[in-house]
């Protein structure tokens, strides 16, 4: 295949309608010049996208398949993105739905630098899904921040990531914070190697800070013991991730948060579906774990499109290796052993503000998390 | 006022629902913790959200204002987002649509380092409407770029703006590009200037390269005699705008493209009102041009919500300088005696497709956009 494929749910009112809809798109995002005056050769033949095929899927609604070739593209993500759903994420009626890629795309962008089974390594875990608790909230000082670190490491999490809240407010600024929280982090785990536990607990700041800052907040939380990050494309620009997951001074996992992202999957008719933007563009920007959030909490996202943003996270028809899910928003413990049953264990189960219910005595909800993340044991 | 507030236009049922959702976005985008867990003292008193008032505005919407204080947000606008819209943009029927800064927000976000009055300045045009071509296709080769920017500005134009879509390909890649646009713009403006005319065409070249090379391939741009840039806030993250409006090395005006940014403004009950994100948001972030779809183009916006875009652009009571509305999206030359009865003079008339129509005699097209948008002369 010498070009990628996008696939878009149109909203159109009849075939010629949805045809010209597609043709429109297709200009829209490689050209942006009326059809007539698209110069002949090598712009109108490779440059332009192409519309592969119209189909009707329900009631005024089809599926268009447009091919792009990489020259429109270039090396940068950005560009990338305005090519997929670029000028076209202003149309009527235009929700991209499903990236195709190619062999020239995923040479020039790899995917995450871990995955699935890279996170199994580093962390060390056989099996069983992730106890993630969520480090909050904002307005806490750097003491109390760390002290939440290093009791949900020491009972055992997996992962300890930072409320996306976390920024570099003065109650705990970012570098202060980082370096506590990464020296709790690893006191807990010298305790746990002691004792005898193969797998560690991975810390992931939150980057706070200005957007031309990520790579040197990210170098400094490395160099303070930090084994990971939240990053906010939403706020930061998908290509802040991609930047990190190819960066060999950084080497480390990324963990993609939605905020700000809600827009782009809320309707129906605009923006991209939930496995496109939660799944296949978090994989084409390098993150290793794709924060959504979970049915039933506070967020209204279905049951079915969780399943469709996890099977995204997992087939390997797509960018990179499989990513691990992350669903969150509003979970509690009881609620543990149903979402494991649906998710399995290949997915990080974050529990953030629940968890301070419990107060000092917060490493038994997370030895109660792992025993229902882990039901074998 | 202690505190900056914005207002969420609410889809509820019932005014109790209604309260319960603006105190739901009042932790959502602070604290994220369940009220009942909230700390008290600092963490509630100051850095959660407040709820100002909420009123009903029409059957099943209602509006909310909410006030924040600046310690929430800190010093960094991804930061300021996330308490603006961040986690709330997630959930079902909030739009954000109006954000009233305080005297703290000021202080830390300056605005736009031109708006209006530097521009009319910089360029030295002392009346009428911008002429601003756009130069493309992408996948044309940087010669055949260098000489529209020659010939459009040479007849009169007083912005050079390049498509979006000219990011970094292998048909015009950035630095090459530039430089030769660059160029192209200063013997133009040499030569206008040799017939007497004060005013200059000013370049503005799309940012096309990595989230991280913004502010070199900015310096660079600069070095090579642009007098601008493009900069797209959807791919790059708004404060990427942000970091350049305000970095003295850079020092020039900034103009902010659309794309990937429809999901937000398309639905009538998620992310911002029109105005609040082509207006507040981009004064916020410090771009000096807000592009946005004129009405009755290729994109769906109604002269209403063109109008509250301007609006926004315009009102004093608001972020920093007056910017520049830049009104596009298959625009022709017949249709500027109408739209610069309706947006006037500070205002930059897009175009771009259709001037490619008129082949070798594009400053012809140039000269009659003058013409029409300088009334008087």
């Amino acid at each position: 295949m010498d070009r990628f494929a996008v696939t878009y749910r149109l909203v159109a009112k009849s075939q010629s309608d949805a045809e010209a809809l597609a043709e429109a798109i297709a200009l829209e995002d490689t050209l942006e010049i009326p059809r007539d005056v698209v110069p002949a050769g090598y712009i109108e033949d490779v440059v332009l996208g192409r519309v592969a095929d119209v189909q009707q899927a329900a009631d005024n609604v089809w599926r268009a398949r447009i091919s792009y070739h990489i020259d429109a593209a270039g090396r940068e993500l950005p560009q990338l993105i305005n090519v997929i759903l670029g000028n076209a994420s202003i149309l009527r009626g235009v929700k991209a739905v499903n990236l195709q890629p190619n062999k020239d795309l995923t040479d020039r962008f790899a995917g995450a630098r871990f995955g699935a089974e890279g996170l199994r390594r580093l962390i060390g875990k056989t099996k069983g899904g992730y106890v993630c608790p969520v480090i909050k909230p904002q307005g806490s000082d750097t003491a109390t921040l760390a002290d939440l670190c290093y009791q949900t490491a020491r009972a055992g999490a997996d992962i300890i990531k930072e409320d996306h809240g976390l920024s570099n407010q003065d109650a705990a600024p970012f570098k202060k914070r980082v370096a506590a929280c990464a020296a709790a982090v690893a006191r807990a785990n010298e305790e746990r190697a002691a004792e005898g536990d193969t797998s560690q607990a991975i810390y992931m700041p939150n980057i706070g800070g200005h957007g031309d800052q990520v790579r040197d907040l990210a170098l400094y939380a490395k160099e303070a013991g930090a084994q990971g990050l939240l990053l906010i494309p939403g706020l930061f620009g998908f290509d802040a991730i991609n930047r990190l997951a190819r960066d060999p001074a950084f080497g480390l996992p990324i963990m993609a948060h939605p905020s700000h992202l809600g827009p782009y999957v809320l309707s129906p008719d605009h923006g991209y579906g939930h496995g496109m933007l939660f799944g296949q563009m978090m994989r084409l920007a390098g993150a290793d774990i794709s924060v959504f959030p979970n049915y039933g909490g506070r967020f209204g996202f279905t049951q079915d499109e969780c399943t469709e943003i996890v099977d995204a996270c997992r087939t390997p028809d797509a960018v990179g290796p499989a990513i691990l899910p992350s669903p969150g928003g509003g979970m509690s413990i009881d609620r543990l052993p149903d979402m494991m049953r649906h998710y399995g264990e290949d997915c990080v189960y974050l529990l953030g503000g629940s968890l301070l219910r419990y107060g000092p005595k917060i490493g038994d909800a997370i030895r109660e998390m792992r025993s229902a993340l882990s039901p074998g044991d």
